[in-house]
């Protein structure tokens, strides 16, 4: 391919970032979190790139999050040293990557049950190697987690069992409604004398009513750093705020209500938002309202001009996360020229 | 990694194509083309692997599809050489590449507009190339197409420019419907003398029709080569006929209405059906109702028994194609022993 200076250089559909305003948001953040005092460790999932990592540590945050042993390897190839996995590691293979991983990194995960707890140890034990580990607290989405009476017996195994370290309690998304549930769990830990050091909290919505349980000691937020269309419609965030736009090119426009666009679900993925899958900048009023693989089917009627063939519009998506899992590289920008070409490296881990 | 022979090597989740199904398959719509007296052209967007392709060659097909060209640079790369885009190429650097690739390859692509037609023409006579070109019609879904007076104005001008060769008219999907729309097209090019080589019909539901349009001189259809649950719930496969299966593994169990998979949308993928993200088959009455990127949330309120953490469970994905593209590799498996592992050669590529 040939030299890329610039937005113009670029094939579509292409990912960018613009740079001030993710620089803007890894600040504001971090500074929300250093007004509550508590400390700030970026979620990777949004980004998966060990250069936006750095700018979030840069910045002041205290680790990361990875969501999976695969994800952490990466990160840990990179250099950082404080990653935390708030999930439930399962299997001998998995365990014993985590097992050496924690010989290299410091390294804090998550679990909610006696079995979970055990394979890990086991694999620590036979590594040599410490993990630390939280205990969840089942939230208000009813995802993983467990109730406070089974979350204090399983800190009572984790402090007793060698090779592991209790580190504290997790929840996820810590909203103000959860404070009551761990403030029993504390209680219970407190009169045990079992000491929690951690009280972690994450989501992007809830980081707004993190000074409500001012017993967290610190939060995890990945999307705050691109955010998308699905924050600007819970109020999270405003589009100016939104740093990602995939550039896409008009392939059809036979009818006003028929434009077809070169970005379909493996370019803005499936998630919809009322119904439609991004918000065109250029066309508030289009309907993104289909995708093929390959094709967004877009409803130009509401709007007074219609793009031609060949023009290029840009699509805030409804979840950044998944998109950027989507590409292999994504492009950062200042105005019209290209900073950064990244390789998402962390793309597709599952394991 | 270890040495992997058998699905019990393997981490979770992955993904998991039972070959002798996945043979069935490609032999049996092979052999349903052949008895319709018509040409099978393959579309690689399901599969994305050069090895699945080249069973699908040597069962007899006339060439691949392809959506994009940097889906095609990578068929002709692996040394195919007829290969059809039934796409808009649109975009200077993009026609310049697909003129290139028409020098080692016959290339065939689709238009549905002048400016279109003329980008391309450009690129193949700069590079000098011939650009096999058929126009396309549009179908019930009303993506990209035109009308039969339109298209034969293009197919005119397609016979009119240098470097291009008029190859016919493409439909898809080609139910029954659009019978009418392709005869008054192909009246209107036969009173002009224009040659139509080619009648290129598509679609995993309209191959079932395609015997009530006679005029098609080959089906391209992709999703047939796995099938999935949405194949399932159209009547046009069985779950027998279904070789993807997402192996996952269960990590959170703590409530019979919230098990939790370590496959969420990274995995799965976010498209539904009836409302859930896959087909549990170990527990069909088990309703994988949400997912996160890595989570997937299972209800197992209406079975009469539930996994235990750590138990593995095997999904059939609703949509198949766009499950492999989430994926770096893919396993072929016969009973429990792994065959293959395929890089997907051509995931993510939306150029």
């Amino acid at each position: 391919m040939s030299v890329l200076e610039t937005i113009y250089d670029l094939e579509t559909p292409s990912i960018l970032i613009d740079l001030d305003i993710m620089e803007n948001n890894i600040a504001a953040m971090q500074k929300r979190c250093d007004d509550l005092g508590i400390q700030f460790r970026p979620h990777i999932k949004t980004h998966k790139i060990p250069a936006i990592a750095q700018k979030q540590i840069d910045a002041g945050a205290v680790g990361l999050a990875c969501q999976k042993v695969s994800e952490a390897e990466v990160f840990v190839d990179a250099g950082f040293t404080d990653i935390q996995i708030p999930y439930n590691i399962v299997g001998a293979k998995k365990t014993r990557r985590l097992a050496e991983l924690a010989k290299r990194a410091d390294v804090t995960v998550t679990v909610d049950s006696k079995v979970v707890v055990d394979g890990i140890a086991s694999a620590a034990q036979e590594v040599g190697s410490t993990i630390h580990m939280m205990v969840e607290l089942v939230a208000l989405n009813k995802r993983t987690g467990t109730t406070p009476e089974d979350a204090f017996d399983l800190a009572q195994h984790i402090v007793n069992t060698d090779n592991l370290h209790f580190a504290g309690i997790m929840i996820y998304p810590s909203v103000a409604q959860i404070r009551e549930r761990l403030q029993k769990t504390l209680s219970l830990l407190a009169n045990a004398n079992i000491e929690v050091e951690m009280v972690s909290g994450g989501g992007s919505g809830a980081i707004l009513e993190s000074h409500l349980i001012p017993e967290l000691t610190e939060m995890r937020v990945g999307t705050y750093v691109f955010w998308d269309w699905g924050s600007v419609s819970k109020g999270w965030a405003s589009f100016d705020d939104c740093a990602m736009r995939i550039r896409a090119t008009v392939v059809s426009a036979n009818e006003k209500s028929r434009v077809i666009l070169d970005s379909g679900s493996k370019t803005v993925n499936a998630e919809t938002l009322d119904g439609l899958f991004g918000y065109i900048v250029e066309y508030p009023k289009a309907r993104l309202h289909q995708v093929n693989e390959e094709h967004g089917y877009v409803d130009f009627t509401e709007c007074d001009t219609v793009p031609n063939v060949g023009d290029i519009i840009h699509i805030i998506p409804v979840h950044t996360c998944v998109v950027t899992n989507l590409h292999n590289q994504i492009y950062g920008i200042r105005g019209d020229e290209i900073k950064n070409i990244w390789d998402v490296a962390a793309r597709g881990l599952v394991w």
